[in-house]
């Protein structure tokens, strides 16, 4: 008879970091795909990314199947020309710019050459959440200050800032998902009474839609502002993944010392590159939204709601309560298969957030947005 | 008389992370880019980031000109489609595998999900760059154990993770910049050998051009090692920034935490699933590649120098000593246009090491070395 075999020793994941084991095992982020199968069905229209409807310009297109060509070369680590590009667009120069894969990932760059693990920042509650998943992937704490009068309470962010010493204070101007957006003059006031050793995290990815005075003037040099912007969303290229940081060189540059070099390939430079140069395709997209905000704003007034002021390429409408928002967010995803999402937190979780699509998309949502408020 | 103005204060910048703060302010990429930058004029070849100068399959360019149509849209964060097709490829769940911009995103992401600050990894001294460089991003140290007859030495890597008590292994195969590869047996030893609570990291980012028995096979459950690969090299996606990580899910489903959940965009999923779809295209540069190594093999021989056997799509040529080694890059580059790399540690660094081109590409490097040869 055999000896029976010894079994083998159970083999043991190596441990996680401290951090990263305290980290939820599940992510807050469930796009369009995932709902359509879980539903087993297509979206008919999607408006809940803040995506643009309105599609990249032309010859975005065409240098991106140009770029397809010679997708098999790396893009240059320093992406001089769309940084140059930017720099002549901004009044910068190549030193104030770092780009990244998008917004999300500059937030994480920046949390991690700026934050030490158990340091704090604070946001408005329900804000922009990648900032705060940055922040807990790198250990560091949250303190969050309610939206007051629907917008970001900038003095409460500061005041809290101070309170708690704070070394990042994130605010989204023009502000997701609020729609808001705080004056200039706001926003330099809030910066004068930045506690030290603070860093203002401007996150701009809907400026092209705000009125000109709601874009600060910030010394680009100013070592204690780092400004963030995308295209995303007016260029309407999310699917491409590039947004750009800038702010004073001795602030922006030590990204450098921990960013993915050769992260904005080749063909995310040939895409934005081609978008800087088409503003006319930029001021299209934004006159069109202006249009349908104004479109939602007559639809919420026609059901008895209230669009809040928009400076973004979406509509905050307010519902009256988050049993109601709830109720027609699930009520349009699963009977009209339209995706919109809603704010998490109070006081906005009231309302509903929709994206600015398309005539078409706008009349698929209105006409679907009605049924739901008949059927309540 | 006006009074004097009072000066401004001087604004300073928030203090980095010590980790940040104690990196180098300059990093080790300089691109090709930057070298035509500054010799102010355009590289007649570029033969030293292995690239697959064979270019995407038409498939891919197909699909990224179709892709662009809709690159307004977000990627799904969970590349359900393209983890789909993969896991199919690979014989794996979806659950063991994770995409990221390219395998050095994905390097980062691993970093920072198992090694505490502070904590060692052990490589090959003069291996991939990247990943010291993103160990040291998160404040780790690294270990480094010199080649061993043109070769990983592994048992010195594991000799070495042992006695230091290191956190991760990292071994490329094939190897960069060595070009060599281990037959799967010695793997295989090694991980049975592997100290407790230590991860394999195994970079094949060239396994398409190894011989089969280079690639072993490790149960995909097995906890403690993480594979990465790439569309960047044999698929021709350099530009693109496309790499995926499988290994336990236990092991890399972590990385959900904490990585960049849109990162990998709508065109980089389109065009990766187009690659993996075309694997006749993957042969046909494969069967390229190895025609080209011989070739690099017999130029080498022809001028008294030799070339170490290459399992991947560049050859490393001895030249016989560092100085000239240098000597030579540096000709190519400033008399011939022709851009090479080298290996930057002894004892490789009496090499330089030149990408397998198309046979023009391989004409023009091997007249130009012929001539900077002739001029020794």
């Amino acid at each position: 008879m055999a000896a029976p075999e010894t079994p083998a020793p159970a083999l043991i994941r190596p441990a996680l970091t401290a951090v990263v084991e305290g980290l939820p095992a599940s992510t807050p982020f469930v796009g369009p795909e995932a709902l359509e199968r879980r539903m087993g069905r297509p979206l008919d229209v999607r408006l809940g990314a803040n995506e643009s409807l309105f599609g990249p310009s032309a010859r975005v297109v065409d240098a991106m199947c140009a770029a397809a060509l010679d997708i098999h070369l790396y893009g240059d680590p320093e992406a001089f020309e769309l940084r140059a590009a930017l720099a002549r667009h901004h009044g910068l120069t190549l030193d104030h710019l770092v780009l990244g894969s998008g917004i999300d990932e500059l937030l994480g760059v920046l949390v991690r050459a700026y934050l030490e693990p158990g340091q704090l920042a604070v946001m408005s509650l329900g804000g922009y959440p990648t900032f705060a998943y940055q922040v807990n992937g790198q250990g560091g704490g949250i303190e969050t200050v309610p939206y007051r009068d629907d917008k970001n309470d900038i003095d409460g962010l500061v005041e809290t800032a101070r309170r708690v010493g704070a070394k990042l204070l994130y605010l989204a101007n023009p502000d997701n998902p609020s729609g808001s957006c705080l004056p200039a003059s706001t926003q330099l006031e809030a910066l004068a009474r930045l506690p030290p050793d603070c860093l203002l995290v401007l996150d701009e990815a809907y400026a092209e839609f705000a009125p000109a005075d709601a874009i600060p003037e910030i010394s680009a040099d100013d070592p204690r502002v780092i400004r963030l912007r995308t295209f995303s969303k007016a260029h309407g290229l999310a699917g491409m993944r590039v947004g750009y940081a800038f702010g004073a060189p001795e602030t922006v540059r030590p990204f450098d010392r921990i960013r993915n070099q050769f992260g904005v390939g080749r063909m995310a430079q040939a895409a934005a590159l081609a978008a800087l140069g088409d503003p006319g395709h930029v001021a299209s997209v934004v006159a069109a939204v202006a249009a349908g905000r104004e479109e939602y704003a007559a639809l919420a007034r026609e059901l008895g709601f209230t669009a809040l002021p928009s400076a973004t390429n979406f509509v905050t409408i307010d519902v009256g309560g988050n049993a109601c928002a709830k109720i027609v967010l699930a009520a349009l995803l699963e009977r009209e298969g339209v995706f919109i999402r809603m704010p998490g937190a109070a006081p906005l979780d009231r309302c509903i957030r929709v994206t600015v699509g398309r005539p078409a998309e706008r009349a698929v949502f209105a006409a679907a947005f009605r049924r739901v408020i008949a059927c309540l």
